[in-house]
């Protein structure tokens, strides 16, 4: 093989090495408490301001939180009504997981981020809609609790996805994280 | 140096970070819910569907998932059976994080992974054990919570062992989790 | 370009993906649980042990686990005050997750980790700062639960700092975890 071939090969290895590890940040957001949210849109809108790419991908009880409260869906079937019933429906509704204290340990937290100039839960996900987070809702979550597309939150850009979806964010990102 | 030993040393270089960083994702599986086992199954027959390898770590309450509830252990002292007595016996023992209500959420939920056709837990290990996915479990916390090797899961290739084991693994692995 | 340049600049590419994903640990310690707690620093010391360097970042309620019990801090306000009395104070008070049983199940497990020559969590923290492990402490948790820098651990290098000394030190590490 010719001296220059062997560079360009060279090169384009290490060209698919960077790709293989983007400056990104890709998130599991399982949890449906506000400690655990909270720290995921903390980690998520600084990473975006330090210049990285990040997606998060919302599973389970985590699905709750983009819930939207003042949408409601038609047509769905017992379990999905109870389900919607019974799980916080939105930010405005989620609890912390320790102390919440029959929600006083919860309303003490969110007066407390105001007085020390914390943004609320609201007003991080809306910054990190501006900021170009990517925001996927799991598609078996969605349909084991029978949510649906209708009456999740606007959010730009948000898209149902499978577990392959994360996966191939995640396999190529500098830092993954279960939250 | 002649340039053949050059290029020779720049390319055993970047085989070197292929190596690194290889297309496999480790789990630990630290919970015991049924909630956090499904997703952690559910991410790991994802993986290996993609050409991912893939390794799970169970220590703590993950450990009691892969208890086999007809098998039994003797020899054991008064906190190992007290544990044996007080933690699930497996996957069919285990429960929501959230909403149990005293079992009719996790109920619940089984009716509803059967009635949306998705595979029970059960199904998932056996899935993942014919797909090729390595389980360890902790050695320390199996000792600690007096477990014996023969009241776990037959499962293919199943291991017992340190935290070194997981650390090899996650450190040349694209994706690591902690569940 | 000069043949010479171009191996150069190969070499320099090389170099630069390697700081980009050192042989290093980086851990989020969320929870203020016993066991999680256990696990973050088992996961830790091992690490450090097999030659990696080690970052933890403890924020929310795994701030709780650095407080010192014998001292105290002035000038709170009341809600520094009130989570300051209803948060555990230090290692020495965390519980179990599951199975605290009213602090009989913790009781359990710290007797057992004595009875199996398994170290306490403060031997742990203790070894971990033997060893170097860095602990940097969340400033917008210790803002919100209104602790101050006084009341914490004497640990070595211990540091204060916000979400992007994490991101950096995250992006640069083989491992990330979030407890």
């Amino acid at each position: 093989m010719d001296i220059n071939e062997t560079l360009d090969s060279l090169r384009n290895e290490i060209n698919g090495l960077k790709d293989a590890r983007k400056n990104k940040l890709s998130m599991v957001v399982f949890s449906g408490d506000m400690d655990k949210l909270l720290a995921s849109f903390v980690i998520a809108t600084g990473a975006v301001a330090m210049g990285m790419e990040v997606v998060m991908f919302f599973t389970f009880w985590g699905t709750t939180a983009l819930r939207d409260k003042k949408k409601r869906a038609r047509g769905k079937d017992i379990f999905g009504k109870m389900f919607g019933f019974m799980l916080p429906k939105g930010t405005t509704k989620v609890r912390l997981s320790k102390m919440n204290m029959g929600g006083s340990g919860t309303a003490m937290m969110k007066y407390l981020m105001k007085k020390k100039n914390v943004s609320s839960l609201e007003e991080m996900i809306e910054l990190a809609g501006e900021l170009g987070v990517k925001i996927y809702i799991c598609e078996m979550s969605m349909d084991l609790m029978g949510m649906k597309p209708e009456e999740m939150i606007d959010y730009p850009g948000i898209e149902i996805a499978g577990v392959a979806k994360f996966l191939e964010d995640a396999g190529e990102s500098s830092v993954q994280l279960f939250i």
